[in-house]
């Protein structure tokens, strides 16, 4: 940007109006007390038509309208005179320099050598870095950056596409849009989301099931089980607490000491976790529990049994943790990104730290169901640029067993 | 009292130990800085005997040892050397003597002439009126004071039978004591409910619900239908809402426009309620709109069917409302209270407002069952000083559906 | 319409594209399966300028066409073709024609005889009633509706102005849109919600405030005291308990028997609340309780003190109440309308039943602060369509005191 | 216990009544169906003599007898033939033998030849080691087991002592007793806390700080800064978020972007926690930064500047996470109980991850003040059977900050 430039030629295509592309970019403009004209403006006839517009957007000086531009840029903008992107080499390992761009969640590319080179595992707040020579980009978390490699800095040259509303068929995610409710028609709703599941799988599509111990101690575990036997689930995204209670209910029949049968707090019932993370720790792992025939039911057996990958990610507030549990946590993020990599739908079932987690993992496009009992988390998690997540407000003893249900009355039909 | 009295002698019977009768007395003297000796303490020796306590205690002067007696007196204990009740009379409709006693929701008694008269309608807050003649008390709202009511003053001649923690059976109110949790077994909960709606009803005691428009929202109704038909229910406490959108649902298939069955918005679905709110105006009543083939499901035509009673509260926030409201609110509590007598359970389903107005209309001694999606309003529910109220958060929509069909298997079997 | 009609020219004016007012109207074509052309389409060239856009809606028949048209009015679009508005007589006091056309909360207007008649008195839900002769149009609730009154059906001759983004200015509705969040810097909001309480009433701007017990049980009564002796409320709507424990903590000291300034249970404290109540019956009202010398702060003083209309609505879990609530519903709905005409700004202070009643009665286009610790709630009181939201999640006994002090630093600046 | 033993003596003393230890016993025996004779009972004749109780507890056969035993041992009581602890060596490295002992939080000693040793580092559900030579017991978490640890087995010759109800001065804890209540007179609270750690801190007790990042979202952080700078804090536990965004308001001005000081979303403010962490990882630690002068005010700059241990622990959602943190959760956990050891009070500030990890690792006489907005995380973090803990549903934003002045009055009077 030369140092008088106070206006500039942009372009935006895509469906501008529905998916409301062109409303965010003129709310940035004017939030930030930016001008701007339309030069240009097709309009898509019909409604799988793209839409296209030219704006000139000004600034009050070069710096103004550069502050304008970064903005504008995030929401899919590009320059209509292309730039390449820039790069400077990480200063030491571990260290992005100071201009590095940090990415959104969206589908992202880089124009190097005038090829827009797309962006790989897409995730948010991360660096990118590009291998000229391959031209390959990838999002790296800061950790694993290291010396000398090429990191994309400024915006020139970068461009974004967002989420478009999703505009074929009837699933859960149109029917629901972002809203988070607790007066939803429950059982229409369990049954969408059953739809989608059956759907998603039918297609072969990926499914990740990330849970917290409240499925356990809700009764909901032999739910997730079945879900797991019948093929549903690609993998299984937990911390200690699920593994160590779903242990202790399928070996001693209590949750926390809890009877989840016919809900008494059994005798002795307050050391039944810890028994049940000694019994790991005695066979040496969850899958050696498995082969003693220690292990015969329950979510952790079904993994086992149908090779289904899981990790577990350990927390400061676990007790044990049992021995399958990773306590290196930069190890945690790597299993956990491994398993998520083209997942197609993710289940986020009552847990708010580990759903967190595997939000910032994905990119806007995957869909993502969020199931919780507090509307303040399904809001937290739903809030993230997504146009393919819905939240449900529920109480997961009752609400997943009912999905399930609906996915096998799919399945029989 | 006389004036240079410091010390008082006190006795209490009951279950002092296991229903913590005596912690709360010797809480209160500790609590004011007083001081106590315990001149005879004989322990049941048995579970099932009762326990006898005679304590001195002191102040450090009058005034002081009054204050700590009248906080005495309200956790059952009484004076050794019995005193009569005092009265004046109210000195004009609606007012109240200066030194009115305010009850408790606890069983109570006034001593007049060396009989104990038990007090009727027992409700938390209220006078107590005497007919000194006929040897009867109740429990009065200030707006139903008449000049020259008797009306208790002072604490002396009054006396409380605190709840006692139930020690027979091993129904829901003992399993769960007052514990609110989200992560309790659900399934075993719903059934232990299911167990207690079902004996209840064995042994003919009324049964009252009292329930919010989420149960319609959510999916609920169809259960709350059928466990009126099935005879479950003597009474239904509500407001305008839940009858409008039950009605909404019965005619149009809609809740607040939302199809409860498919869950998708119905077009011009904003009008259905205000629809269903005019077609009982045109009928003249939710009674006329079932005789005229109109309303033919749900749960006000479940009631008309089945001549439960039912009363619809008016609030400020209603649309309408419809004709059955009682838009009077002294005429909307006094029909609340009419149903309420001698119940023995209440349903409180998923509404605020109307289950804090039966709460305070109720003895401690009926059971109560609460629940909610939002913790804090079943916490406050359970708030009020009973032994026998359990609270249960979750999703109406689910949850009450679960409990009725586990009805439905008991009637079976 | 005629019977094989199945396409139609609309058009529509306004901030087509940053208040998604076209986002929307394609929006709800998509949803219903509707096809459309894009006629003609002039984008505002600055952002102060307004768009125009000319649509084709297509239908797969009449029936379909008619129903995708009634959505796309609903959000601000008219025919091209115009057609007056269509009226039918009420058939009897307190029902509408079948065919009723039902308000939004959006400013209307009606097509009659070539001119369009604004409707007065907006509120959502409502019937429109037109004086013909008069050439005036209001919205009427079903239980003011009189026989013979002319009222709208259809959707023909109705317009809506949906409302716009604010554009001008730094208010707090810009700077928070509609966004809830329990982790927004609080004191920054606190200061926003002052400015605009400050510059709103600089203008003459009108401000109510809707208030619960809460306010006083928390400590924040001074604070909403002083804001009322200050000038800058212009009404107050509440319930009894507002009233009941802002008199027992003027009185007393206390609020639910607990001392707000210490924080400790009250000797006899239990029974505060309904001496406040007693005292007032006593007097006769509440300014009689001020004249009488024994009310000499709080809120309801300074509203006695300073000629602030305040209207107390009853609900069905009153205790009392005190004489100066209004028991029947329907005559608490039109004074709580009366005093809400013109207004500008509602602060809505911890009560979710008044707080929604009074949002039913607001046009679109009123300035609402909804501040609740509950996040649930926040979400409900802004779920309502209006571009003029702000909800806060904060605990009002330390908000309140915080928001008032920056309005009394504005004042002396 | 011999095999045809139905009965045993056991003996408890203390505070029975009103710490409500005997109620516990009673209760305990009755729940399993057990019979109890009081053989002896001497109550307290004042308010701080101790009192002590002979029971007969009763099973229906050994195995039942022994089922009441163990629960009644938990509450306190040992049997009057005092039976010696008896001991397993762990078979391997992090397994416990399986009868092992699983410990409570409350003060624990172990009968070793005719000696009670107190268990050092007590903390729930673990195991109890013992130096059989050197007369030592500790509470051990499962993976700092050793093969050949010689591990309590059984409940033979374990006593508890459990928590006495507090009977001196007015501290917060005997005001707020356990309750929880988003309706207390918050300002009275505030003020009750800061007395406490101001007391506490006159006494040179340790007290702890638990903190998540909305203490830097809501705007609170200059608060925390201030206490650790007066010298308030002796330890800092939390995890990557609180350290970045403190770092990122400190450097930035900015929370997650939002600029906290007047609540405006800043430009390119995305990036900024990605800045932040780039800078510390730049200098290489965050003590590095500060000598760098690069980080001049906040949180952790007054920890390095004070020379204040802090310990943050990482967790699955992290970003970065900082060089400081601790990426291996056994680790992280073994720093935070080194910080925890003889602390006298501990204040968790909106974090439910990090307090709950606290809770476990704190015997149940630590003194816990837990603020939240969010009622059920308060309601879980006191949910652990502590007579001394405060829960407070606020905002930490402007709770804290009141707080903070108050100690400063306190100082200055």
């Amino acid at each position: 940007m030369t140092h008088n430039e106070t206006q500039r030629e942009v372009e935006v295509r895509g469906h501008l109006i529905d998916s409301m592309i062109l409303t965010r970019i003129f709310d940035r403009i004017m939030d930030l007390n930016g001008e701007f004209e339309v030069l240009e403006f097709k309009i898509g006839k019909q409604k799988t038509d793209y839409s296209y517009a030219k704006l000139l957007v000004k600034g009050k000086n070069s710096k103004h309208l550069q502050t304008i531009l970064e903005e504008v840029y995030r929401e899919g903008a590009i320059p209509v005179k292309l730039q390449s992107a820039n790069f400077k080499a990480a200063p030491k390992d571990m260290v992005m320099p100071d201009d590095f761009y940090s990415t959104t969640n969206h589908q992202t590319s880089v124009l190097v050598d005038s090829d827009w080179i797309e962006v790989e595992n897409q995730m948010m707040d991360k660096a990118i870095a590009v291998d000229l020579t391959k031209k390959r980009a990838w999002c790296r978390p800061i950790r694993e950056i290291r010396k000398g490699d090429m990191i994309v800095v400024g915006d020139a040259g970068v461009r974004i596409v967002p989420p478009e509303r999703p505009r074929e068929g009837m699933d859960v995610f149109q029917f629901m849009s972002s809203h988070t409710s607790t007066e939803k028609p429950i059982q229409a709703l369990a049954k969408r989301i059953a739809d989608d599941v059956f759907e998603t799988k039918k297609k072969r599509g990926k499914i990740i099931v990330v849970g917290g111990p409240a499925v356990v101690h809700t009764g909901a575990s032999k739910s997730l089980a079945d879900l797991i036997r019948m093929g549903y689930v690609d993998a299984l995204l937990a911390g200690n607490a699920l593994a160590a209670h779903d242990i202790e209910y399928a070996i001693l029949g209590t949750s926390l000491g809890i009877d989840v049968d016919n809900g008494t707090s059994r005798h002795k019932g307050h050391r039944n976790h810890m028994v049940a993370i000694n019994e790991v720790f005695k066979a040496g792992s969850i899958a050696q529990l498995v082969k003693n025939g220690k292990l015969k039911k329950g979510i952790m057996y079904e993994c086992i049994k149908n090779k289904i990958p899981f990790v577990l990610a350990a927390s400061i507030r676990d007790d044990g943790p049992i021995p399958d549990v990773v306590t290196e946590m930069a190890e945690a993020q790597r299993l956990y990104k491994e398993q998520l990599e083209d997942a197609k739908m993710v289940l986020m079932l009552s847990t708010m730290l580990h759903s967190v987690a595997v939000g910032n993992m994905l990119p806007s496009s995957v869909k993502v169901v969020a199931i919780d009992i507090n509307p303040a988390t399904v809001t937290k998690l739903l809030d993230r640029g997504t146009g393919q997540a819905v939240g449900v407000v529920s109480d997961i003893g009752v609400f997943l067993p009912m999905v399930v249900s609906y996915v096998k009355e799919l399945e029989n039909s």
